[in-house]
């Protein structure tokens, strides 16, 4: 028998069209980077990213499928390219303004940026990435600073000045790119990921329903993940989808700069990474000694990119504030799993209802997982057993631009992506990252957590930092090595630590090998720098007997 | 440039196994026949539903494609069969069992059912059917009421009774059939509406956004919505699809025993169409004259199938229920559109936001919709302007089974699906149902509505019933006629009503003839039988001047 339903393709230009129609009257509040605040609304948003559409075919005669880039913070105008970009049937490729100029370089050939769109205040990082660069793109520049343009450049606001109401949009399938992102690899070169019409607005649907971020058109979404980080977790497209209003704060994301305008927008969801947000919880925290917080009712956080300890749930929650946990990456659009409490679990004591809060959580529909050992054997869903977390659906990459079809490092033989992080996932389905692949320590066939064995050290009160890294061992290939920064004015040596650590491990877990060091070497957002660690300690051979 | 997206189908499947594997412990509370209640947990569904796709595969030989019918109430067989059929690759054709046994006959030759599963308190209504159809299919019977088998007779769980736990779902497209409804116009022979795993899907997650049913695994769902009426709106697969419960009533569907189905469950959603919920409203003033109601803290109620009064919505805000409405027919999946409450009309006066919620509301994403006068132009979103609904998109039928591919009467030219009803919509993009199409009074190339007529003659003191149709005219082809019971003991006729109506009509709007009459044919659920009046009064030329 045959379906009766209409063939129609999922595309981005529907949420687009939606958002005009329907929420002309909702809004954009960001603010510049001299903290002044603007506003604008939908209607304004929908009809300039249609000039922007128009503007990139006709003016620029960007071709379908072409790659058009911006370096941009989060603001009004880098939403107008998160839809007219995509409106011109060209591909919405956000750069990583972190980034450095060569690696910037090298991912705008990769691409085959045919335009890029910069922030004025950013221009100083692209007069470095254009020397490098044989044919650079034509660049349109964002007056989101609002000083005047340096001579040479063009602005976006004459690029799109032109009416564009009887603007078409072209007829594409909905497997057609319509942005894509580059993975921060912290080996090997940055990879491209290139989502689809389809995949984007599955995920934009997915990512509004009540346990994932419950958007509704009541709701304003401070989005504090930058939008050139997998698509801000796609809520520009979300917001747009069901009318809600967006709050998008620009480069200030201190504690105090994210507080006042959660107070003032009166922002019911709040979106970022841990880092961000335990800044967030420090300005509060000192804010109440003086005031009270003036939060919307109901004012609630969303997490992901790293692991928010339970303990920081549990302050927020201090203030009324529910956290929502989530995992994903750049390959997974990024929604993989999220934290969703049933109501069987309210008779949980507190801390295990922020326990399992801090844990990764269940799978998102349309989105299947499992755990595979090393042997590429499924592991049983019983909260022990590790494995490596592989997914698999429809806003899953499958491949890398411009890569062979099959990597087996990063890609099963039976088509899902695995993604190197290590986890356990429970009984009920509830998923909790142990590590990440390349950080387990691979011991005469057995795994080793490096996380498990750090926050171990971390309980002896000698202990400042400690980070475990692998070694090599004739007999067991690798065992860990634990590099420990001692508390100032306090003594520890290698044999007093393993005693207070072998109590609570598997024989096998117990480490021999221990390094006393001053500091130890960090990445900007805080995580230790483990390649640098394991190269360190190259030739270094394990004192584990054979 | 290429999408690096996985390309996974959308399938149903997912949901079960998604249910299965998270969400084992949520459950299906039903009521019997009997009124006793069971509870069957999503583990066992899980379970059964693939014991069931492997029996209809492996003993019954149904082929993918195939149709396979149930004729139901609302319970957890019928659930089963509701993820069984399709896991089997076969088509879900769930049967009205209201329907006359010539229709059942009909629908079951134009469906080519091989099989049919009928509750054992429904096997009467077989019984007339099966001398109707010269090759009756395997018949399997659901003990819902309990009592011993008639001889002859296969039953359910007998046929389910393999362990399936090596099944296998067959390989799909998600273009393919999964599921298929016949409407029951009221002109014509019924015809089959075919849903795909795809339109499926996305229906279903959509159902669970917050300004839509807002569904989360949190919720426990009362689906009283037939689940043989355009799949119970897909909430059975929205629930598995997020770990809702869900309460099934079975046959018994009066206020005191929703009510008290309500309460003791603490269901927190009720969904189901205006009739019924007015006997629960009924139910609920006279209980609280004795008792205060005990309903779960944010109870609300979603509504659908017909224009729920917006005083009935109000008196059920007495309450503290919020009431969403929504706009849908079997062709549209159903949900085509849905009203929400943004912000900004919180400021309004309470009937001015009641009013808001009585109307149909806004596009659901995903659905295009517009409205177009006789001439197929498309009319302007000013509140005023009248036309036909039309709706495009990926859960929109786009033909029927074993129809000629286009039937101009029911699609345009450029491919949208015309619903029939006029409706207005005005500038923030809300729709409002104004009249069938077919029951429009088509005066000289104008349009009058036969609801707003008679809603005005329902304003004289003396009006107890009035019902419009059109009649002929030589000149303005159609004239309304008003067809009137008046109350007992007063007195009217037809100029006195004329007089009372005239002021607030424009002059082409003004009916000349007028019928009084002891009463006026209404169908089971009370709606007039304007068929029947329309024949009645067919060869009654309208007295209108030309």
């Amino acid at each position: 028998m045959k379906s009766t339903m209409m063939q129609v393709p999922l595309s981005t230009n529907q949420i687009l069209e939606r958002a005009g129609r329907y929420f002309g009257t909702s809004d954009v509040m960001g603010r510049r980077p001299d903290k002044s605040i603007y506003q604008r609304s939908y209607a304004e948003v929908y009809r300039r990213a249609r000039q922007l559409a128009q503007a990139l075919r006709e003016k620029a005669g960007i071709a379908p499928g072409e790659a058009v880039a911006t370096i941009s913070w989060n603001h009004a105008w880098h939403l107008e390219c998160y839809f007219g970009i995509p409106a011109a049937a060209a591909v919405l490729h956000t750069i990583n303004l972190r980034l450095t100029p060569e690696e910037i370089a090298y991912i705008m050939v990769d691409a085959g940026d045919r335009l890029l769109i910069i922030d004025d205040v950013l221009l100083p990082v692209w007069e470095k990435v254009r020397p490098l660069l044989r044919q650079p793109p034509r660049v349109v520049v964002v007056p989101f600073g609002g000083a005047a343009l340096p001579g040479g450049y063009e602005s976006f606001e004459d690029f799109i000045a032109d009416d564009a109401i009887a603007y078409q949009y072209p007829v594409q399938d909905e497997n057609e790119a319509v942005g894509m992102c580059y993975t921060s690899g912290t080996t090997g070169r940055p990879k491209g990921v290139v989502y689809s019409h389809r995949s984007m607005m599955l995920h934009a649907i997915t990512g509004c329903i009540p346990d994932i971020f419950g958007i509704a058109g009541r709701d304003k979404i401070l989005v504090v993940t930058p939008m050139f980080h997998a698509n801000a977790w796609a809520l520009p497209f979300s917001a747009l989808m069901v009318g809600a209003d967006l709050i998008l704060p620009g480069p200030h994301m201190g504690g105090d700069d994210l507080l006042e305008l959660i107070e003032r927008s009166q922002a019911t969801i709040a979106v970022g990474v841990p880092t961000i947000w335990a800044m967030l919880l420090q300005s509060m925290e000192a804010t109440v000694s003086t005031r009270p917080l003036a939060l919307a009712k109901g004012f609630r956080m969303l997490v992901g990119g790293a692991p928010m300890p339970a303990v920081m749930i549990e302050r927020f929650a201090k203030f009324g504030i529910n956290v929502v946990h989530g995992w994903g990456m750049t390959e997974t659009s990024p929604i993989g799993s999220f934290t969703i409490i049933k109501t069987k679990h309210d008779a949980l004591p507190p801390e295990q209802q922020y326990a399992l809060r801090a844990m990764q959580g269940v799978a998102a529909p349309f989105v299947d997982m499992r755990i595979t050992n090393a042997r590429s054997e499924e592991q049983p869903w019983d909260g022990v057993s590790t494995g490596e977390v592989q997914v698999r659906g429809p806003w899953i990459s499958g491949s890398y631009h411009n890569a062979p079809d099959h990597d087996p490092e990063k890609f099963t033989a039976d088509g899902w992506l695995r993604t190197g992080d290590i986890a356990t996932i429970n009984a009920e389905g509830y998923m909790r990252i142990v590590d990440r692949s390349k950080d387990l320590i691979k011991s005469g066939g057995e795994w080793i957590s490096s996380i498990e064995l750090e926050n171990l050290a971390l309980k002896h009160p000698a202990v400042a930092e400690a980070a475990v890294v692998a070694i090599a061992h004739p007999k067991w290939d690798e065992r860990p090595l634990v590099i420990v920064v001692t508390r100032p004015g306090m003594e520890l040596d290698g044999s007093t630590l393993r005693a207070f650590m072998a109590p609570h491990l598997a024989r096998f877990q117990v480490p021999d090998d221990f390094e006393f060091v001053e500091s130890i070497p960090r990445t900007a957002t805080g995580k230790f720098l483990k390649n640098t660690l394991r190269d360190l300690y190259r030739h270094r051979q394990s004192i584990t007997p054979g």
